[in-house]
């Protein structure tokens, strides 16, 4: 294993709930990306049921893959949280009750009451484990450094997940291995389909210069062209403005920007301060995506919306009003928008194609408003 | 492999983009959903890149383990695109392009314009795969029954996959197999924590009858008691009375009842047919799930909502107006909601603890927001 070049990860996410459906595991997603960034990008994830015999043969298998095992999940108290005894049984060693976990798990139930005994099964550890400590909940992680391959336990609550994740695994990982961050940077168009936008870039996405890789994904709020390197990160710079050029007027931003945030702006620039919508058969798609935009200096602000009919008796007090209806699909399912802007910036009525199916094109609906605004002011 | 009472199955989510964060793994939980339903629950599911060696390996070994090996992704045009290619080195068999695949993906294509010849990709076959057709996409999946495993490959679109498996895997799986479907009740109860719930359910949770199993799961919408068989739904009919009336007024609803439209019912019966809100500090949570809420009869009508200052300002025009503000956390991290109702039905202002951190905390204070309305109205 110590012999590689470079380091290999994957994951296993534990927890029946996640092979019934019942969570959808936004966890491996996140632990992806951080991943792909650290410069340790994952090699493969697991779902895996709670299940001892089979967490215990699936912690040895990837132990002898991969340099490091990262798991999330069977770290709570019921009966059912099987990822301590699991690798436990695959490193070979015994659980034991830690005293100063215990003496932590105790005073952290100090504030509620008394400790269900259940509990204590957080307080167990082996000898080659070192505890993460978990500041908002009660279970806490395990870091495991032998045999040349590194595991981790962590929570499986996302928010508990990350913050161990940040705080304690990810510093860990950084001594323990050489990394070569990636650095990545990403120009977004909308209006423009994937294999159009392919060939205006021509040679910048099919062909990038040595130690950069070139990508495209198609996206509800566009196209995404995505460059990466765990060379030089100022390299990437000359391509991303060849990429803005050849997408011309489409591309609406670069990187974190989001179609919201630059429509945002834009009408903050044509003098409206405030934004209400009115948005009728799309299920609150505009205001979900709006709701949840950052504010920023200069640009007009989300006040609120209203859906379908209520629209008419509420007439929201903002300096501009977008209206977003969707129409009727046609013969070929094929969806139509109307969208128009009133108050103190305008935009008359107009109609736009959109794309997809389902709630995908709701979202596409609410992202073509927006994109009309910041074409338009 | 035949003579395993239950059949297997495994689910292999292909694409290097989940394993690098770029997509959330949505299919996964969709199928795993569905599977257990028709009585055939996944026992493992496996995340996988574009990798041609790395796809044959994972679908010779799935198939060796279970009756069913179920894919995703990995069926569009370009090169990255290689679940056929995996799948069928691991058959062992050769692709060709199949005639009547190529003429319906060029029919296809003439409402667009010319076929980019990549697109010949989807139209390549092993022999012992039945296509499966794709009406809302390019890509046609794949149906191999052989040597007693059944494999069956779907498009990582999710409304395409969604469309193929309701109309052809699930109906097929159906004939092949002897499924016993699984019955599952569901009954749901809001502010109550987790063990506080298990103690009042005693033996209804920790000792169903013979052939039903019991869970609990803490939802940001609460507490979910759930009853599964594979025996006769009507069994899980007792326990779900004895559920409810365990959990008291704590409990809200079964199945796909949900606590906004159990508000939205509670409002039409106390008069108000629309309901607009009023929210601060939540970036639009409460707005983002009444919008999708179902409209039923007799229920009231979520016509709109206003985001913090700009509530102020908007007045919006409802029966009634729900208002909730988020309040700072307190030094040990819990958090208060102040929520009140106005117009036509009303609530005086109330203070409520709420649970959780990051995006959770803000949809816990929705939902606590509208357990208020069902409670008091």
């Amino acid at each position: 294993v110590g012999e590689r070049e470079r380091p290999s990860a994957e994951l296993l996410s534990i927890g029946s709930e996640l092979l019934l459906g019942e969570t959808v595991d936004t966890n491996a997603a996140f632990l992806g990306r951080e991943l792909a960034r650290l410069g340790l990008p994952l090699t493969g994830v697991q779902q895996l049921p709670d299940d001892r015999a089979v967490l215990a043969r699936a912690f040895a298998a990837a132990r002898t893959r991969s340099d490091v095992v990262l798991a999330t999940g069977g770290l709570g108290p019921t009966h059912d949280d099987l990822s301590r005894e699991g690798l436990a049984d695959a490193l070979g060693e015994e659980l034991r009750e830690d005293a100063s976990l215990r003496a932590r798990l105790e005073e952290r139930f100090r504030a509620f009451g008394r400790m269900p005994s259940s509990n204590l099964r957080q307080a167990l550890l082996v000898p080659s484990a070192e505890p993460l400590d978990n500041p908002i909940g009660s279970a806490p992680g395990w870091w495991v450094d032998r045999d040349e391959a590194v595991t981790a336990l962590m929570p499986g609550v996302p928010s508990e997940m990350r913050l161990m994740w940040a705080e304690q695994v990810r510093p860990h990982l950084e001594r323990r291995f050489p990394l070569a961050p990636l650095a990545i940077r990403t120009v977004k168009a909308f209006g423009i389909g994937e294999s159009a936008a392919a060939e205006r870039l021509g040679n910048v996405l099919s062909n990038p210069p040595d130690g950069i890789d070139a990508g495209i994904y198609a996206r509800d709020d566009g196209i995404h062209v995505r460059f990466t390197t765990t060379g030089d990160a100022a390299l990437l710079e000359p391509l991303v403005v060849r990429a803005r050029t050849a997408l011309g007027e489409d591309a609406y931003g670069t990187d974190a920007h989001d179609l919201a945030t630059t429509a945002l702006a834009a009408l903050g620039r044509a003098g409206a301060e405030t934004l209400a919508t009115w948005e009728a058969d799309t299920a609150g798609a505009l205001l979900a995506i709006l709701a949840s935009a950052e504010p920023a200096d200069g640009a007009a602000r989300f006040v609120g919306g209203m859906l379908d009919a209520g629209g008419a008796a509420a007439a929201p007090v903002a300096d501009a009003v977008l209206q977003l209806s969707l129409l009727p699909q046609d013969a070929n399912g094929r969806s139509r928008v109307r969208v128009s802007l009133a108050g103190r910036a305008t935009i008359p009525m107009t109609e736009l194609r959109i794309h997809g199916s389902g709630p995908q094109r709701l979202r596409r609906a609410a992202f073509a408003a927006l994109d009309l605004l910041r074409r338009k002011l």
